[in-house]
């Protein structure tokens, strides 16, 4: 967030609605907005509650940042979030909006068997949200930058007419080669390390308007995993030190992106059915929605779970559970069977 | 661009718009949309046009890019631009919607003392947009980019109502020191590298609808530097080697940019308006509208020209003019007089 950042535009846009006063009069609450804030006061408020990391070598409020890299190379990756499409404000708070959009793309360094070091956050917003809400935001931002050893190092802001992210996180290798998707090689081990499926079904139980939801039961617990995901950071790296020969991040569904590693690396890869985790909690959901658990599994996206390829006969520790194969052939099948009709989120399909 | 990088609700969203068909029927011209193309279509047609530059280990098509750090620093940077906010689609083309882009954050790391290697591109925009009109912005990025030395190595794309851009650009200090904005020494010379006021110029001839704006003369001259800023990007590393103690790039605006250097530096900073590099097509461009040259380069945004701070005796190289000197005190004067009024663009003020 360059504090000499100011996109002309934006100012001007956010002066306009300035224009319009959105402090309500005779007695009524007073909320103060990113329009009563300026473009210099949210930058205020947001860097006021992101503390700097170790990566950081100069942070918010030049033309740049400057970020440790220890490697002599840098993982980089970049998403967006778009209001009303990857996300509504009347779903989700601004925290987990916040943690959400970190946890997606530090989860993407991670898959790449790197450790995520910093975060660069572009902020669009309309004037009239409340500046407590921008606050939040900056909070789950920076609590899942901590889950991930990250820090935010630098972004900007600008007017828009719904709420925007697009989040930039970069990662440290250590030595590490990078794991790509191309790499799984027939007679491979395909490995897990976090939940599947408990996004899918935390959204099909908002979706249904489902009871139980809050508090802090099974139900409950995949609501808040749809909010929130928290992807095993940790995994990537471990993996790589293992020897994965590929790894992806499980963010549109675990057939769908499996797919992408069994094209690049032209191969096939088998998910056993028998071999997924127990997951209790996914039961119970689909049990209270007679809808069916292994669907949200095989398709459902968002869980930032991490999947790879390891040579046969490696050890395997307990965060990984071997849940499948790779082949000769291509695509992806599901206990022998192809899985065609499982496309998770279909592109345009 | 990850091609697995497939944000759901993007998909779900164009997938909606691709419902109602585009294609023009009975005759008329098929015009191949945003939607025709797909999420992936979309990404293979931006991926084919750019080209992998020498700092790029693996590029778009991964969980993330990974970048050459040789200097074991990465200087990094995000903006944001707009539709309707920061560009027109009918008042630029998208070759230069995309070179304006890339440059206004390529600036920003050159601003820093290093020279740009990658960038990342988050693309949001609506179904219905031309895929040439995708083409051409990619085309305009990846020009940009190699007048810079850089390439596009990664990015996103998702559905949005309007067009966005979030770019972040890194980049390679080569074993210099970064330099901020809060070296400024008293005694120090004010310099500047790169043309001033010209796009401000340019903006004023546009929303005149003055004459004489197109072909090759001078006015054109201004509304193409309006359309495409050419920032002097070998001009950034070149003021770190001559020991700037201070550097900006100037995007708002000369007093409103050295505004932040005076702060951050807790000097006064002075505009000698006669030291200021003639321009011509600047005066020209004012005799016809009426309108007052200095007030452009003394408040005109979007130049992206780099005004830098250098110890007193630094021997400067052609492309850089001292425009000004460092003294005690605080913020900008002009002439020594107190520069209240130009605020260039100003913030909510």
């Amino acid at each position: 967030l360059r504090s000499a950042g100011a996109r002309p535009g934006a100012a001007r846009a956010w002066q306009r609605r300035a224009c319009a006063p959105t402090r309500k009069t005779g007695g009524r609450l007073s909320i103060t907005t990113v329009a009563d804030l300026g473009e210099f006061g949210l930058i205020a408020l947001i860097k006021a509650v992101l503390p700097a990391g170790s990566a950081q070598i100069l942070g918010i409020g030049d033309d740049a940042a400057v970020v440790r890299a220890p490697d002599r190379r840098m993982v980089a990756t970049t998403d967006l979030l778009v209001e009303g499409r990857h996300f509504r404000r009347n779903w989700s708070g601004a925290f987990d909006i916040g943690a959400k959009a970190a946890a997606e793309n530090l989860a993407d360094i991670a898959a790449m068997g790197a450790t995520p070091t910093a975060l660069l956050l572009g902020l669009a917003t309309p004037g009239d949200i409340a500046a407590a809400w921008m606050e939040d935001l900056a909070r789950g931002l920076a609590e899942e930058c901590a889950r991930a050893g990250a820090s935010v190092v630098g972004g900007d802001v600008s007017g828009a007419d719904s709420v925007m992210l697009a989040i930039t996180a970069l990662g440290d290798l250590a030595g590490r080669e990078p794991v790509t998707r191309s790499g799984a090689r027939a007679g491979d081990q395909l490995a897990l390390a976090g939940r599947l499926g408990s996004s899918a079904a935390g959204l099909a139980l908002l979706t249904a308007g489902a009871a139980d939801t809050s508090g802090s039961g099974d139900l409950a617990g995949l609501v808040a995993s749809h909010q929130r995901p928290r992807p095993p950071y940790d995994a990537g790296p471990e993996a790589a030190d293992l020897g994965a020969t590929s790894m992806i991040d499980i963010s549109d569904g675990l057939v769908s992106d499996l797919r992408h590693v069994a094209a690049a690396s032209r191969v096939r890869v088998d998910i056993e059915t028998g071999r997924l985790p127990e997951d209790p909690a996914l039961r119970s959901a689909a049990a209270e929605l007679g809808m069916d658990w292994l669907g949200w599994v095989l398709t459902g996206g968002e869980d930032h779970a991490l999947a790879a390829t390891f040579p046969p006969g490696t050890g395997m520790p307990s965060r990984w559970t071997v849940i499948g194969t790779v082949g000769p052939g291509q695509g992806v099948t599901v206990n022998s069977q192809p899985a065609d009709g499982l496309n998770g989120w279909t592109h345009f399909g």
